[in-house]
């Protein structure tokens, strides 16, 4: 890109929604004067002090607020974390989605449990087409990653080009399709460059990711050694490679398959029909036929390789799946590594089987699909870009990263960890953050959206530490004089049954603080609900050291 | 032993009563005719699912019902799961306690803040010395742990001797006193051992854990690496070696020493008045002097290396730290591995420094202080044992060990993995499992001991899930008509002042109920709260796909 050019131009803004304070949640817009473009748009799961809730999605107060400049939603690949949030946002602002064929076969499925599909225009795009989309061209870049169909998207804008590789590995020798196209990417760098979003969740693994090639050795291995049992895969629904590849050693070892768990099942059709995932006649058969088969003959692949208690593993594992039992005999094999925070769960789901008397493989059956430090180092030296902005990963990955970007040549303040928010101005001369926009995490509850927020979850969590205490009473409306009650009724505070003598001494407490109030001539509600809370408050933290929650209630008669 | 002595004896029970089912909960009866002696009386930090408990301890009901045969506690070392449930338990089996002397001291501070001291007889044992309780010898054997003054036990009974380790590993270069006392345990080994109970939590790993000294040796490199920042070091509080270790190297580095965090401050005071760690002169400061000192000069050695929201380290990271808050220009060193279950939180708190600008180093500053493969091996070929009992671990980690113990030639009917509750009976010619106790565990909340059971974690779980409905209402005693209500309060459902509609026609619901069961004449409570429950439930989920807990509650004036 030429100075010249530029010297005439707007800046382009990037300004990502989410992504940055989490894990998930990923969703950056674009702007170049009247156009946005939007790249990605996922859900993040909870947090564990976010109590009851579903599901998190970004807020998009800013797209809203420029509906008439946005364009469209460009997505990466068909993971929750880049796709989740689509169904929502749809609603509010409804604009085409631009994907890859599985991709959007996935968004597809969930458009339809939304009832989205007649509403929203959706166009498929090959790796190595552009869409124009106002004042942007954005090109499909094939990449590898742990599902397939992922792209990078190379972004073009007046003020020069943005590559965001989406979640990438470079994989040489992938199970389906090409390799990652590293020489677009280089052809791309050699135009110039204005910035690189590149991939950061694993930018403090050294080396490199191995292909996922090297999981279905794995596989062969385990099928000769387990020949005398029934085998048992756990892995991700949506790695459909690593399906495949169970599915080949099945074949290859004379195996019938049965895949179960609904987003097993869901995401298999779709691939197949797609046709990213050939499986051999004959191999495949349901649930129900699997007792026609001895166990060594039979695979069962399966959801629940992160600990999930609801998911089919758990289920199997604590005998309340309807269908299939784990016991002696039977060779378990979780083909997935932990996402932190699950590793509790999975550790107690592979304890269970233990017990249960299945053998259980857990380490060396996957490889990851994020690019290791010498990944990193080769897309930006392929790209070589002016500007550095790491994205997809925690903060400190983030670091990783921007460390990398440093060593490689990239002067620090050419690279930017930014935040949800940050509105980053750049073009070829300088590149700042000039301002911020609305973020934030709606919380998903059910049907309910961002109808559970601060004041509900401080609620849930002061009722999970130490339960209610309801007091109950009713004053006559003309006289205050107390007519019924008052009564206590207590839900997670103590076993009443066994604590009688507590809550008859917390009843006299109540009981002496209203009156109290009344005799005192004090008919303010406001005041004897606060004397009923002070009192019995004190009361049961002398008692037990606990704060329940206490709900003063006055009726009126 | 030999057999003649044998024929005409009782046979030695090994009865678990915690410990196996989960980590920590740490506690052993063994019994010979009219004695029983136990080993250790841990508790056990809370599941995700015990909502606001703040810790587990064992049921002994088994112990009370034998309480003329119970002669004392001996106890291994001074880690939570090996001793926190003292106090509790104290107060029902009023025995002594066998410790040495660190262990005791830790154990002291305990009893005096339970104002226990008093009641309490304690016998401080040294290494190689016996005890002599009702048919038992006990012998305390000198090991390596991740705190000092740890012991295996040598449990000698007329049914043959039990060598149980504690936890342990084998530490040719203690920075403290001696290494393991590998001669005496080949000794016993050599007399005859009936049965070896050996710590499994490193069981799945190979090669040997390293030596404390490498920490050291650690410290001293980035000491020199970080000679221009303050040094922060959250570690394990009662890892006194370790502290030891970080104070010497601050010494030898010219840089003074704070200690920050309630339980460090606890164990470091003991373990100085004990003898078990010398300061030289001047290096310890108070935090109040801090400021006078350069950064550079100085060291902060804090808990908080789990992420334990209240933990002095995560106080500094968030800035509610009263004294000391961290930024740029700080080096924040985590000597520790994450718990299991703790990985998030650690890397929540690593991430906010990160973002506070500080430098966080987070791997390879740590040793374990469990035995890995290669030493299990070690003692169970210096030990030789005919049984093997694995103690300690989850249960993959007791099937690891079972699994080395078979590849040294103990055949698998003479390997134990035992449940808690579990009567082993053995002496030299069989064992085997003849009884069952009842076992538990048992919740401890503020100063409430099992009075939060199953149903009150059950209502708590519900209530976070989805907050509490409380409809109240108020019927005259005599006429049954309704004077006042039905009124619904909720917390933690969905903020009300933005639902005004729901909780309107929420109401309109149950209003249509109560009238319902009145017009049909109905005046039982139980019908009519029954009908309310049963509609409001049915009209919420249909809105909003969620199941609050519906709590009727009605007055009679």
């Amino acid at each position: 890109m030429k100075k010249k050019e530029n010297e005439n131009v707007s800046k382009l803004k990037i300004i990502p929604l989410g992504g940055l304070e989490q894990i998930g949640m990923n969703i950056t817009a674009f702007e170049y004067e009247d156009s946005i473009i939007v790249v990605d748009c996922g859900l993040s799961f909870p947090d564990d002090d976010m109590l009851g809730i579903d599901l998190v999605i970004p807020d998009v107060t800013y797209l809203k607020e420029n509906m008439d400049k946005v364009k469209g939603f460009m997505i990466t690949h068909g993971h929750e974390d880049h796709i989740g949030a689509l169904p929502y946002v749809l609603r509010e602002i409804n604009v085409p989605i631009y994907a890859t064929k599985l991709t959007m076969g996935i968004i597809e499925n969930k458009l339809k449990e939304h009832n989205l599909t007649g509403t929203t225009k959706r166009k498929v795009v090959k790796f190595g087409q552009s869409i124009n989309l106002g004042k942007f061209r954005i090109e499909f870049i094939k990449t590898n990653h742990s599902i397939v169909d992922a792209a990078a998207l190379a972004i073009y804008s007046p003020a020069g080009i943005v590559v965001h590789t989406g979640d990438f590995k470079v994989d040489y020798t992938p199970v389906f399709g090409d390799a990652i196209d590293l020489q677009r990417f280089a052809e791309i760098g050699k135009k110039g460059v204005l910035a690189l979003m590149c991939d950061s969740t694993n930018a403090e693994r050294p080396g490199f990711t191995q292909s996922e090639k090297t999981v279905g050795k794995t596989f062969d291995t385990l099928f000769t050694e387990h020949s005398d049992t029934r085998i048992i895969i756990a892995t991700f629904a949506s790695n459909v490679d690593r399906v495949r590849q169970i599915i080949n050693s099945a074949y290859k070892f004379g195996r019938k398959v049965v895949v179960e768990g609904r987003s097993m099942v869901n995401i298999i059709e779709t691939a197949t029909s797609l046709g990213y995932l050939e499986i051999p006649d004959k191999t495949l058969i349901d649930i129900e036929q699997l007792k026609n088969y001895p166990d060594e003959k039979t695979v069962i692949i399966t959801t629940g390789s992160q600990g999930e208690s609801m998911a089919a593993l758990s289920r199997m594992a604590g005998n309340i799946h309807k269908k299939i039992s784990i016991g002696p005999g039977d060779t378990v094999i979780f083909s997935s590594n932990p996402i932190p925070g699950n590793e509790k769960a999975v550790t107690n789901v592979i304890n269970e089987l233990l017990i249960k008397g299945a053998d259980v493989i857990f380490q060396d059956v996957h490889v990851s699909g994020h690019a290791c430090q010498e990944e990193i180092k080769l897309i930006y030296t392929l790209v070589h870009p002016k500007y550095a902005i790491p994205v997809h990963g925690e903060y400190k990955h983030l670091r990783a990263q921007a460390r990398i970007a440093n060593e490689l040549g990239i002067a620090k303040e050419n690279i930017f960890i930014l935040s949800s928010g940050d509105v980053l101005e750049l073009d070829s001369h300088e590149a700042k953050v000039t301002d911020r926009v609305p973020v934030g995490a709606i919380l998903v509850d059910g049907l309910g959206v961002g109808d559970v927020g601060n004041i509900v979850l401080r609620d849930r969590q002061h009722l999970a530490e130490d339960g209610i205490l309801i007091v109950v009473l009713a004053l006559d409306g003309y006289s205050d004089q107390l007519v019924s009650g008052p009564d206590i009724v207590s839900r997670g505070f103590v076993y009443v049954r066994e604590s009688d003598e507590l809550m008859e001494e917390a009843r006299q407490v109540v009981d002496e603080a209203v009156h109290g109030c009344l005799d005192r001539g004090t008919s303010d509600w406001g005041k004897i609900k606060g004397s009923i809370k002070d009192s019995l408050s004190d009361f049961v933290w002398k008692k037990t050291k606990r704060r329940p929650m206490i709900l003063p209630i006055i009726m009126e008669v």
